[in-house]
């Protein structure tokens, strides 16, 4: 366990650097291409067995140790969002338009650190260790579903990551058995009304009134016909018909995003949602198109390794608590991997204690404190050794 | 003419107590037993042919005058509301909760004070006068429409009638060709939710969040629906889902009024809240019981006749304005006479010029200045003996 | 009378030529530049004193007959549309995107035409004419305002114009004394919530679920607040909140229309949107900027000029009916010319009879019977002339 | 233990005849003068010092063990509801409209079963047990708190109770650390609109109109403003608003309930309803009365007394089950007990396997397996013994 943190924080400065050079060369979901020959890159470097192009611009090293054992997948996202940066960071993005607001960087920086230290550790690792480098994380379908698709799960007997926070105080560790992360699902409906004069209402079939009341309508379904003990969340976030002032709206256009931990409520959601749209549509003789489209899972840990996991975490220096986190609302598409194979994936306080605001994920002054890339490797890098500890005899009986 | 206005002025008097008499006696409409008796036994008095009972508590007397001439008929309802008196008047109401608040007594009064005259003017009168006394005129189905049936209308070649207005000023007469009440029409709905406990909602089907649903989408086919220029009134006034504070409405009732002017209008109001109340309750999985009920057809005045009054009213005096009336949205079941004969209903001004307030029809406080009962007298009375005059040799040729 | 009619017919192809150079070269609204030269040079070709860049685009002209009378104003809106022209008609228009939907050209080819013939009979005619040509009528504040500004209707005693309108028959000539078209005004209104994940609404404030009870709301004014026999619109035509499907709107955006015909309630419904846009922001405690803009006011026709022109319609030939319209709920800025001078405002049925279909002003298929022309011509020249005879006498006087 | 077991299986033929004997003559909330009369008797026969009249109409007993120890307060209500029983039971309700449809009859049986097998094992008693009759437990205020004001905890060092569940099969034991029941708030609205006629809805403010838009609002508080990890319920529950077809409602009532866990949830609850009725009622210039009473607090069960029993019920013969129920939304005044001292509150199975329905808490037809009496009263006294066993010394100390 020492060897593993002295290690680990001799790399510390490498590491940040490497984050900054990601933070700074933000690429988009789905085009991270020179991410991934970096990342790719970087394990080749050190030797490790590397694929690239898995499932997309997806890159897997493999870490094979001197000694027998299971086999511990380590996860990182490496993909950036659409946001225009608006930090005074030294290492601001230089793709304009395009910003690590999310801790991706952070998350690649990580694993390529605790990577660094592991393949120095192999004559004694009891096991492999497969770096998932993810692209795509923040753009349904996301790119887990594929990666796994082509094979970056192949033999492995469980799975760690990590998310940093930016809203969890530096120290802390989050766990959660069960649902940690909701499903977030997204729908269109576009109404088909008949356009017209604004002067002669009564000629027409008023898209933007029909909206107004199916709005209203699937604003109560979750007050109304959920189990106010279930989590739900119906969002429409767009809504546009635009016209000129004498117009009145043939059409209008509505997006939107559920948020779900059951399958039951969000089976219920989407019914209740056509009847909604149906109900109401017909009621003023409107057509409509609805579509529904899931996103993500919910993402659901397994209770033996979460636990396994926060256990370990208390004895990372530095970490000053560890507590059971509450769920949320957001999609991860590390919620594919869990369907697959046991594992966890855990929450690491990112927020600097003495910044007075913090600001929240997606915002374009988002930023990180950097230690909590060292605590993340220590957790991650300490889970996969115990694991490998505990289980490498069963490997051998196999 | 001079004759019939001085001699209508000799009754005033007795008139006047006639209207008090009425007003000290009210009667719901359907029940004016006492009320048909009186009008009968004064127009018994007086000689005149009279039929009781016609089409339930209506009464007709016939003065046939004895010089040959057209049939000229009046009409004046004698049914009273169920409000209770809040006047200090001394001859207020002595039937508790029943109230002459529309002016019916006055009608009534100016009826038999009219017919008290012509029928001193029996030797000159070129034609058959038929006094209609209406019962129930303030209760779908109303009296008229059976009255009608029963022969009340049989050889009348015109009608003339007249309300008094609280409203419209002492000497004002009012008249329009066309359109001049609307059609009053009567719905009720009840939706069936599910009900249940008031603290799971999605075990339910909330009656009231949907009959609120309702009325909001029930309160837009006036504004998106109803050609501008056309005049419509849909108001739900009732609305009653009672239960205590935990438990969630099974059923919800409804009931309101309709306005129109134009059976187009009518039907498509009809049609459109059809078509609202089945969406918004599909919208909700709840069912739905819609019951659209026809009151009074509109009041259409005649062309001719009612220029000819208008004409004639400029001569009585004391009568200092005759003007085009916009048409009110308040029904009238005159309106069905007006489908088979020839003919217009007026309307008299009754507001004492010196009263700051004049209480609206229908209000606990009501009351009229009796001087219009005066001119009332005199318009129809003068309309009658006019039309007799011009009309009497088409009789002869006849 | 003949001599009139027999000459608008001798230049009746060139009118219609007129018609079809101006519908293949439409220009918008305040940029009529090449339109309105084109015009002056018509006129200054008659030798008419001409005026250009009268209040902007406009054209006035002055044809000072031999013989002393009154000062008669005819009036031709010249300005196009921004629509895009889908007829297969030889003289579509050149300007792709702009069409003459309205049948401004037909305007202003009538106008020119009667002009070259008033013109030839200057030594009979008994006063002057003034021939104003006015931009912008599509568009808010429109041409009218400006060009009285600027003088057009200084000396001017009466004037008179038509609107050519494709969905009455040909030979149809409507008027109406009073209030014939509506007063259109417009409002903005922009909602300030507070944005935020679509995952998390409560630490939001929804501006599209704000929106959606504002217009709910707003859609309920003319039901509930406007006087039934008044006719009122409130169209909410534009509603944009565009955001990706997992962001809440912190914004909504809002447009529409008001039409009203009188001043009180139009006044009424300002205060009663302005009531229920700040009850409904301040119930979710969000923020909003509202902005009413007065359009052109209710065009008025004087009920002199409107018999005066009504009668002599029924004397054009091929005139087949000569009816009292219904008012319209569209504006017109000629409106502003009545508050100023006597005169009147008049429809010339333009649907060809044997047309399946006539498309509806502002329509991309948007065509005119051009027979039409003629009768609004003999309609508006012996109106002009007959004026002039009748008021002759009145200015010799002076 | 075995002991225990025996002697109330012992008394069990006679604990149901209590129970069936309470369910024929029930008695509504604040009016249980002759239940608590027969359990006042019942404790006084066994010879315990029993308070009448505490804080109402509530009993308190107290049996003082031989054996020095702690003081152990068991509850049960007795209590019934305004419900019109439907069942075909020989021992259903003599009092009409009045009904054991909660299961308060078995509680108080349970109670006074184990009151007399405790009572014979008073030699061997370590400590004393107060058994608290509570009525009133249906209605808010509830009988809990002045009962508690009125001395009942006084001495007492920890609470035992349980709520027999028609919807948990017998067998079961259900039990929750912390929050178990919501907080039941109730709320009443007054609109104070304008009335008039239904057909002149301009000179009105429609109170119908304006709380249908309120109640639209307030259901998206829910959905809306809530955190979607929270749990909250707003049910509108009640409206009224009764009129004739033709009058426009001056008034309209609603009455409801609110249900949190959190005190925060329930703060802003309150203040975002009344932001909305405010805001809704101002956009229609209609006035209000708003009125939220806070009832019983959220029942929070105290993690060590709620494990202590849990493990405890696993040893009670014929409970199959002991589950971590989930929190539920309906309110328990209990919640008062455990503010003042330590204890829980648990759940016992009440549902006969073989049943095909059970009809749920406060039907009509609700009933009880009556085994589920044994298993809870086996479950309170183990509770109480073993109670008294662990904390015997800790007192003998003090």
């Amino acid at each position: 366990m020492q060897t593993l943190f002295d290690r680990l924080e001799e790399v510390y400065e490498e590491t940040v650097e490497i984050r900054r050079y990601l933070h700074a060369n933000p690429e988009l979901s789905f085009k991270e291409v020179n991410t991934a020959k970096y990342i790719a890159e970087f394990h080749e470097m050190l030797g490790h067995e590397t694929k690239r192009g898995v499932g997309g611009n997806g890159v897997v090293a493999y870490l094979k140790g001197d000694q027998p054992g299971p086999t511990v997948a380590l996860r990182a996202d490496f993909d950036a969002l659409p946001i225009f940066e608006q930090t005074d960071l030294p290492f601001k993005s230089k793709n304009e338009g395009v910003m690590h607001a999310c801790g991706h960087d952070g998350h690649t920086a990580t694993l390529l650190g605790l990577a660094k230290v592991l393949n120095k550790m192999k004559a004694e690792l009891q096991g492999t260790v497969v770096f998932i480098h993810q692209h795509a994380e923040e753009l349904p379908p996301g790119g887990a579903i594929s990666m796994i698709e082509d094979g970056c799960l192949d033999g492995v007997d469980v799975i760690f990551g990590t998310h940093l926070q930016a809203q969890m105080p530096l120290g802390e560790i989050g766990y959660r058995t069960g649902a940690l992360q909701a499903a977030p699902d997204m729908f269109n409906i576009r109404i088909q009304g008949r356009g017209g004069h604004g002067a002669y209402p009564h000629q027409t079939i008023d898209s933007i009134a029909v909206g107004s009341q199916l709005i209203n309508s699937l604003n109560q379904i979750v007050s109304r016909k959920i189990n106010p003990l279930d989590s739900a969340v119906i969002s429409v976030t767009s809504f546009v018909a635009e016209n000129p002032y004498n117009v009145i709206a043939d059409q209008a256009e509505m997006l939107g995003t559920v948020r779900t931990f059951k399958e039951e409520t969000r089976a219920l959601i989407e019914q209740e949602m056509e009847r909604v749209v149906k109900g109401v549509c017909e009621s003023a003789n409107a057509s409509y198109d609805f579509t529904y489209t899931r996103g993500y899972p919910t993402l659901i840990n397994h209770k033996e390794e979460t636990e396994f996991v926060a256990e370990l975490a208390k004895k990372v220096p530095s970490v000053t608590a560890v507590k059971e986190t509450e769920p949320v609302m957001g999609g991860e598409d590390y919620a594919y991997y869990l369907q697959h194979v046991k594992g966890t994936f855990f929450f690491t306080g990112a927020r600097n204690p003495e910044w007075e605001v913090s600001y929240p994920h997606h915002h374009p002054k988002f930023d990180i404190d950097e230690r909590a890339l060292l605590i993340a490797a220590k957790t991650l890098g300490l889970a996969t050794l115990e694991y490998m500890k505990v289980h490498a005899k069963e490997v051998q009986v196999k």
